[in-house]
Order: structure tokens, then sequence, then C-alpha cells
């Protein structure tokens, strides 16, 4: 058994994503697995029941629930790029927050942290004026306590959530490959995403127990993350994350939410 | 000066109904006449930027700040009856407080009410399924404490709010005929509504200083109204509201948000 | 082998009903059975790209392609009935004829008929109001030449399309029971929804080659359809859709569009 | 009296622009003034009604109707850049000119040309794909006829649209200042808009009998419109649009839609 040197994994995925009679991810499954929920907060997906559902059910499993916060692109499911003013992203982002949380109120829990979607979380990747709309939004809705952000490592927005006195919590994805400097490999470009299973789930546990991971040139480098993301809205994906948990708990990483 | 028996008054007026590029009530104005502001929660009117700026305004001024809550339906502004099944009724009402409950608080102050828009107002007069849907989404939202819900007296929405612990306050319209049993006299029939502002003024002062209205049948019935709903999406509907206001004034009524 | 006394019949599903992200429908599996498909147009679910994938593939195959138009509720997927004004109903319906027909054109079709989807099928069955502005819609965008519609036998839409002088096309479900009368047995009430694949399959067939079917007082009834409806939105459906299409075939009834 | 130099010159102006409850653009004022009417087809603004509305007045009128095509956003009235993937965007092109098409054929008129709205109309300045996606979405909806595309001169919409076999159709607009170079000084930038009535009037004159416009630095450029666009969703705009109308009759120029 590895000693884990980065102490414990949170793991986080998507759920609540479907909307009105559309369905897309398997919800209940998750919530076995998971320690963070980011829940869909209906302006990408998710409606007002769906998020009540996730709500009282990650409430029962103790998952932590966050708000998937996202452009308001229902056509897109938020992964389009939008020039969105940022005073009204930070309205957006606010509203969200604040719908979601009656219903994580409601069964008992909070929100406890946010993490953008889609589009939205890879543009303030690099995007410094958006990055401090979804901070200010978070300010908006949640006040001098303010909530821990999820997000990419050297991303502006959690840069931007440090220099504001949020949390900002990386996370890292087995799934994906990594380049020698440590970003992730552009979807798209060969060998973009991992799809081995068994791949996925040493890398997870490297990650996790090391602090590590394989780069796609074969170099091993440095993941600093507290978080590990597993998808949720492919088929057999509910599966691979429970491999992902087990393999981390036989590898004596303790697999909880992060503080 | 005529004591007014009912004792103070409130005013209350729909305000935020704009969205992105339109817009529809004169919020500056209304808001330094009214006394309660029925903000609109996104569903039929109102988007998130609106919501911040009149709830900023509303607690500048005092003034309370109330959700009004509508049906899923910007194209129809609201007006369009829905067979929502209350469950999903529900979420969504309370969506919409949370949502609003968010702007509230940035601007120091919090959601203090309720009042359905448009077509679920008038539903709720009569529909139990839905009234209670209304109710159950209150209780969702703001869990025991509750939020007082502004209707029609008479109405089964104040009926179940009165049944569950939640403060049912009845409001009068001072630019509406009455039947002489009370209620209303329907839009679309002849005289329903007052358009002499004069007139208006008057019925005003007579609902609040007196309890009392002349209905259309010539006869003086018992209005038992805590709050006067003015309306602020015609032209000169701020001018209006502001003589109504002026006019209780005179009559020696206090016009203050209910208690 | 039984000889049809009715003559041939047509297979109509409703199709394209993802939206974005989302899928619903197995649109390839049935388009490979019916000869005709009602394309959702944006309402309720069916965005431009959906659209146009479902006519280039319906024109490949020979399928008729129609336009199935619904109340603007993507969020309740068309299944609430709204009070829209049958002035703004028939303009919304000319607006989704005209949108579909542009990809059906494209794709060297042309849309050949209308059926209303969910709350608006059910509420046209006794809403003359309604049934008078879908039909109106359907003037409006077809002009003279007009469009058959497809809907319940006995309905006041199909009363107001043939008044009208649009050709009413009468559609049965070998899937739902039928009271003695000739109605549907509403969901909701104990049996009214045939699940044994066999029994659909039988009663497909006796509804295309002798026009009556068994009603739920084991009575036999005249069922005058000119078209049967097939569910794609449940697992298994293209597979029970293909069962029917087969036995029909083997009963010697001749599968085609309606004329 | 100068004699025109250019010929004839159309006026256009953006119709339609209210959803809703909600007005913006005075369109029966409008409607007596320019000769193209760009009519919003409900991405940006517009409902169904409005269009048919606006289709019917203009068709009386003798005005033509052109499709203002528009990124899906009716919460920024398509005023913020997507990154919508050109196939789909060619799809929602489409639809837009479809649904269009009925409410024009409906009163007697067609689409007889295509203009992108706001940030759409922005990107495929510069926007290579986007551009390519309208062209195609045109193609899709129009056929081999095509229909003509009005939009900024030097942009590549115009040259995608040329290239494609459809007639790109130049505008100008009086109310904005031009770099020595010919192209708009940008929105923001000091002098961008010009704001006094008669100089925009002796402007339009110059641009349309002259062919020419006095840029920012004082020289005088040449300007190869056959466009003017008037705006309409500002106080005073029908009015001024007047004013240009009647000093282009004055100087000589015939004021019609281009052919």
């Amino acid at each position: 058994m590895i000693t884990s040197p980065a102490g414990p994994i949170d793991l986080n995925a998507d759920l609540g994503e479907g909307f009105g009679r559309w369905t897309l991810t398997d919800d209940a499954a998750l919530l076995s697995v998971v320690t963070s929920a980011n829940v869909a907060c209906g302006f990408h997906a998710g409606d007002p029941s769906i998020m009540r559902r996730v709500c009282e059910r990650a409430a029962e499993r103790g998952v932590r629930i966050g708000a998937q916060v996202s452009y308001r692109d229902l056509a897109g499911f938020g992964r389009r790029s939008m020039d969105v003013p940022p005073g009204e992203l930070a309205d957006e982002i606010a509203y969200q927050i604040g719908a979601l949380e009656v219903f994580a109120r409601a069964a008992g829990s909070r929100v406890s942290y946010v993490k953008p979607h889609g589009a939205l979380y890879n543009r303030t990747v690099h995007d410094a004026a958006q990055a401090g709309a979804v901070v200010a939004g978070i300010r908006l809705a949640a006040g001098e306590a303010g909530l821990p952000v999820l997000g990419l490592p050297g991303s502006l927005l959690l840069a931007a959530a440090g220099e504001a006195g949020l949390e900002p919590v990386p996370e890292a994805f087995a799934d994906r490959a990594y380049a020698p400097g440590g970003t992730l490999v552009p979807r798209g470009e060969p060998g973009a995403v991992v799809h081995d299973p068994d791949a996925v789930v040493a890398r997870a546990v490297g990650m996790a127990a090391e602090g590590s991971v394989t780069a796609a040139d074969g170099s091993r480098i440095a993941v600093a993350a507290r978080s590990l993301c597993v998808h949720g809205d492919t088929p057999g994906a509910a599966e691979l994350a429970r491999r992902v948990r087990d393999a981390l708990g036989a590898a004596g990483v303790r697999v909880e939410a992060f503080a």
C-alpha cells in the first residue's frame, strides 16, 4: 500500500444535467460514488425539480453540493463561449447560486462551492474579466463568507478567487492527457482523452497517492489537485467512477470532500 | 381629516418587469412611492441584473422586497394559465424565491413576502392544487419561518397560506370595479377598470381610511385589505401612484409596509 | 391471410424530440419502420440541426415529413395545457411549420401534414378555439393548398380541419385501451395503456385489417383510422414498431403513407 | 440639385424587435419611411405575432422584407458574440428564414434578403467560419435562387456571399464616424456616433448623392453603399429617418429598395 503524500482526495462529478423530459447524467449511481456533486442550476441544464431531487439525494448520502454555474445557453448546453459583459455575468452567477441554495437548504445541506461549467470553465482559464465576474458573482451570492472555487490549476479563475479571499480548489482529470508543462492536451488533439479504463484508474491513483501523472511525452509531472473530476454523462461512466474510488481506497487514499 | 379605522396601509406595485434589452415598469419612479416592491424573478420578466438593481434601489429607499413569482413563460409574460403539475410548480416557485433572495441579501435586505403574478395569481384564486403548490414552494424556500403571501381576499391561495401557517395579506385594487359580493368585476366586462384618476384616488382613500368601496351596483361594501396594488406598466402609472399616496397621507392614513 | 377492408395503413411516430445535448427518440431506427415522421419543430423539442438531420434521413427513406407543432414549452415538453390566445397560437403554429419546411425542402421533400403534440393534441380534442387556431395557423403557413391534419377521430380539431377544407386524417393507437364509445381510456385509469407487446401487435393488425378493436368492456368496436401511431420514446419502442409493421405485412395490410 | 452618381439608394431599418409584452422599435412609423425592413425572426427578438404584423404592414406599404437573423440569445438581445459551431449556426439561420418566409408569403410578399443582427453582424465582418455559416444557412433555406446579403463593405460576410453566388449588398451608416481607411470608428471611441441630426442628414445625402463622406480626420472618402441603415430603437429615431428620406428626395436621390 502506498501512503498518500497528498492527503485525502475529493471526487467530483457533474450531476443533474437533464432538463424537463430529458435525462443525461446517472445521478443516483454517481451519488453513491462521488464526494462532491456539481449540480446544474438551470442555465445550461437542470430544472428546479431535478435540482431538488439531486440535492435531496446528495444530502442523504452526505455528498457535498456545489453550484455548477454556466452561461445561459440551454440550446448549446453551455458549451459555446459567450461574450457576456462581466457585470451581467456576475449577476447571472449569483442568480444560479441563489436558486440552488434553496434546494440545498431544504434538503438540510447548503451550497458549499462553485464550479463553472463547459465554455465558462474553459474561458475563465485565460479570460481575466470573466474570471473576475465569476468571483464577483460568488461574492454577491455568498457575501463575506464566500465559497470555495473548484477549477483548473493555473487558471485565472483560481488566481482571481485566491486574490478575492475565496478558497481555490485545484482539480485534476484522470481521463485527460497532460502536456509536460502541466496543462491539459486540448481536446481534438490525438490522445487528448484516455479511453482505457485501466489506465484511467491507474492515473487517478497516481494523481491522488503520489501527486503526479505521466505526461504525453512520457515524463512524470506533478499534479497538485485536491479533487479528481469523474465524468458522468457517458455510458459506463458511473461504473468507471466506482472503479476509481475503489482503487483509491485500495491504495490507501482517503476519499472525502475537500475541507 | 378622516381617521383610518383600518390602521396603516401598504402600497405594492409590480417592478423589474423588463428583460434584457426591454424595459417596462418605471422602477425608479415607483420605488419613490410604494412601500412594497413585487420584484419579477426571471420567469415572466426580470433578468438577474434588473433584479439586482431593483433590490439595491428598494433597499436604499426602505421599500420592502417581495418575490413576484410566475409561470415559466417569457413569451406570454406569465399571463397564460398553464397546467403545471403541483410538484413542479412548487419547485419553480422555490427556485424563483431563492434567486431573488440573493439580490435582496446583497442589497442588505431580504425577500419579505411572495405575490404570484398574472395567470398564476388569477388561477390560485380558485385552483386548490396550484394554490397549495405556491404555498409548498414558499415552504421549500423559506422553511419554518415561511413568508407572508399577498393575494386576493377570499382566494384559495390566501386560505391555503393561512392553513399552512403562512400569513395571508389581502390586497385591494383602487382601479378595479367590485361586484356587490366583494369580488372583482372580471376584466372584459364593461366598467371593470376604473380609468378616471380622480375616481381611483378617491376609491383608494375610501378603501384605506374606511375599509369600504362603492360596488358596481352603487352599494357600499367592505374591503378588508392591508395593501393596495398600484399598477406600474402604463403611461402615467407612477404619477397616479404618487397621487394616491399623497391623498392617503392627506386623509390621515399611514402608508407603510405591512407588519 | 386476412384481406384488409380498410385499404393501406400509415404508420406515424414522433421523431426528432431531442434538444441540443439531449436525445430522446431513436430517430434512425424508427425511420426504417414508419411511413410518416412527426418532426418536432423547436417549441417542445427539436433544434434546427436535429430537424435538418431527421428531414434528410426521412427523405432518403421515402418517409413523409409532418410538422409536430406544439405549445412553446421546452421545460414541460409541451405536455402542459396552456391558455394561449387563439391568434397567438395560430401564429406560433405557422412559425413552426415554416421553420420545418426549410429543412424538408432542403432535403428534397416537403412538409406534408401537421399533427399537434402533447397537451395541444389533447386540448384540441375538445377546445374549439384552440382547434380553430391550429387550423388557422396551417392556413397561414400553407395558404390555399393547405395541409392534412393528423388527429383523433371525433376531435374538434379534425372537425375544424374538415370545415376549413383541410383533409382530416384520423389515427388510432394500438397500445391504448378504448372505451366502448370509441374514445381512449384516459391515461391514469387502470388498463389505459397496453403493455404486452403481443397484444399491441394483435390490436394493430385488427385495427388496420378489420377496422376494429376490442374495447375495455370486451365488446368489439369500429376504429376508423388511416394511420397508426407508434411510440418512439420508450426502450424497445423501435423494435415494437418493427414488429407491428411486420405483422401488418404478414396480414396482407399494405403499409404506406396516407394519400 | 445634385445629380446622384450612385443611382437610387435603399433605406433599411431593424424592425419587429419587441417580444411578447415588450415593444422596442416604432414599426408603424418606420414602415412609412424605409424601403427595406430587417424583420427580427425570434432568436434575439420578435415573436410570431409581431413577425406577422410587421410583414402585413410592410407588404401593404410596399416595403421589402428581409430576415434579420441572429444568435439564439433573447436575454442578450443577440449582442453577445457566441462560439456557435458553423454547422449549427447555418441550421439556425435557415430556421429563422423559414419561419419568417411563412409570414411574408401570407402577407403576399416574400423574404427578399438577409441581414445578420448585432453580434453576428459584427463577428461575420472578420470571422470566416461564421460568415460562411450564414451563407450556408441562406443556401439551405433559399436553395439555388439564394438571397441577397446586406452587410458591411469589406466584410468577410459580403465576400463569402459573393463567392457563393449570392448578391452582396453593401450598406452605410449616416450616424457613424468612418476612419480614413473606410472602416467604422469602433463604438466606445470618442466621436464614434454622430448625434447631431443635421449632420446625420447631411452625411446621408453625401453618401447617397456623391458616394462619399467626411472621415474622422477630415478627409473625404468614398463610401460604396447601396443601402443606408437608419436606426429605429431610440427616441426620435423615426423622425430622423423621415428627415433623412426627405433630404434625399430634395437632393434628387431616388429612394427605393435595392434591385
